[in-house]
């Protein structure tokens, strides 16, 4: 069995990584001459609009699958054309525009913030007649990481913001006062099997994942589980999915949504019995959904635009350091670490060690 | 970091997936066209004794090893005058003779079967004089699955044995009556740090091993250790070493001992905090080792011959599936499954699924 995937970058080669022991073989198409999954993968190297390129992809594949959802809708209809692609076009659709992704929540029942629609300033400003401040301005696609995304605390600020966000299509949504952050990591089989893993509580700085946390026995996972299965079935969904929530007083606000592998859930590498990356796998190749357990206490920390040493993260107990093969760069994630343990205090010291040597070399 | 590798089958495989989280690299030599390693690593194919191509590995590798323990002697020391080679061509020299790792085994005070060196009929039977029924002559070299040894019942045999393994240069030892064989995996570094993994208790049908059980918490776990340590300081040893010993009425006997990663020690892969593979790549890059405890109860099974299909291995809870991208063939080691969980019952019912499934696929 071959897998294409588009995109090279980290997400690709773990993916990889967790399908050779299946004998899965893989193939990207990445543009960068030297991308994460290079060395585990057959690379083309190219645009991926180059549709010679994506043809070549699609025969070679079994099945296609991205790593990032901001794939041009007529690339995935092209590939769809051609080849099975999992997750399918409709959910790269939605997810990848921020107004669709609000109503479709909303048409599922699905709580959200308030939020409307932003084609103009005029628009802002009377959007945000009804919603309070403070709120967030976001353009609709394409924003990852915080990018694309203004905080609103007063009237004032409106002509700025909307200048800031270079006057895109936006949607604005009144800010969430959360507790905490979470996100739920689910797989879904084409026959409609559908296998959840325990929440992960996620640590934010400056829009960039730092921490998650694997919560499990979370008293709000069965709420996580509702939302998500809705989301699934509703898009027939085949693949991994990641929605974040917020949880507010004890009832959770979706956010938003991954058609893909998460980074919240990369301590299911050592931390589930089965990772993310193979049951992604395993859905898209029509196989069983392998158990979804944590394995004691897990969690993980990235790290961002530097790297500690080797030797520094191996010598913290139980930690598991992922590499990404990438070159160190301001605000870039170039690696991350697990810590997986049978007892909640070795978990913690560990936890806490890796957070101390993340904020030591970060530069983001 | 980039790692050379002579051989290029399962468990160069499996070292380089343990060691692209660790941003290492992999080249291997093996004269096949298509080894378990290709895709994962750069392939030089040719012959083990091509000097060239043992030259562009040792110029290409930081630090080279194997995946078996029946390298030349002058390959060994051809590598060892270019690069680093680990563990070091002496452990390879007393391994691949079973009279020399006999006598190392009696210089250290590690008890072993009795044994004769045979060079002719003439020594068999004078050493049969001494040696009690059931006996094994082996020879002394190139033995692995239980190739190149005839089982000794009665003196009427001997001649037709000393035809059966062609007149080699022989070792004859007598037939050790143990309740269970069993195996410790065990990593050192250059700096002497050691880490012990639980005992493996091993099951062999018709020489090859069916079945490997991870043994927490052993009563015989510490005399095991007090054995491993004496050979890997003994032999200034670097990587991961298998000592393979008898349980006789709880004293251990020592078997063999193969310098390198083990198919006892399989399990690691999802059994262990730190699989075998990692922790051979920590030793031999001088990197600090990681934790060898087991994550619960775990263990492995093989297939030989046979492959059953990836739904049937999947579909048993908790079953991790490693194939080896190699066809099948008559006695070949082609694929196992690990199996890994909480509780003894859950382990056992898996295990015992496994292992149902490996004998309706068998053929060795």
């Amino acid at each position: 069995m071959k897998v294409g995937i588009l995109g090279g970058g980290q997400l690709a080669r773990m993916i990889a990584l967790a399908g050779y022991p299946l004998d899965v073989e893989f193939i990207v198409l990445d543009p960068s001459d030297h991308a994460g999954a290079t060395g585990l993968a057959e690379h083309l190297q190219g645009d991926y609009t180059d549709k010679a390129l994506l043809a070549e992809l699609a025969k070679k594949a079994d099945v296609v699958t991205y790593e990032f959802e901001n794939v041009p809708a007529e690339v995935a209809a092209f590939l769809a054309e051609h080849t099975r692609v999992y997750p399918a076009p409709n959910a790269l659709s939605v997810s990848q525009d921020r107004l669709h992704e609000k109503e479709f929540f909303h048409q599922l029942n699905i709580p959200t913030a308030h939020y409307a629609t932003i084609g103009s300033l005029e628009d802002l400003r009377q959007a945000m007649e009804h919603i309070k401040y403070p709120a967030i301005l976001k353009s609709r696609r394409m924003g990852y990481d915080g990018k694309g995304q203004v905080f609103l605390k007063s009237e004032g600020q409106l002509a700025e913001a909307w200048d800031a966000v270079e006057r895109v299509d936006c949607v604005v949504e009144g800010f969430v006062d959360f507790q905490r952050e979470v996100s739920i990591i689910a797989a879904r089989r084409a026959n409609g099997e559908i296998a959840f893993y325990p929440l992960s509580e996620n640590i934010h700085e400056k829009g960039i994942l730092r921490v998650a946390e694997c919560c499990v026995g979370d008293k709000l996972q069965q709420q996580a589980e509702s939302y998500v299965v809705k989301l699934l079935d509703a898009l027939d969904y085949v693949g991994v999915v990641a929605l974040e929530l917020f949880d507010v007083d004890g009832s959770f606000v979706a956010n938003e949504f991954a058609p893909r592998v998460h980074n919240s859930g990369h301590w299911t590498i050592e931390g589930a019995e089965t990772s993310q990356f193979e049951n992604h796998l395993r859905a898209i190749l029509n196989l069983p959904l392998g158990s979804t357990k944590a394995r004691g206490y897990t969690g993980m920390v990235n790290f961002i635009g530097g790297l500690p040493t080797i030797e520094s993260v191996l010598n913290i107990p139980n930690a598991h350091y992922h590499l990404y093969a990438k070159s160190p760069r301001k605000g870039r994630k170039v690696a991350h670490a697990t810590v997986r343990a049978d007892s909640k205090e070795e978990y913690s010291k560990s936890l806490q060690k890796l957070i101390e040597l993340a904020k030591s070399t970060d530069d983001s």
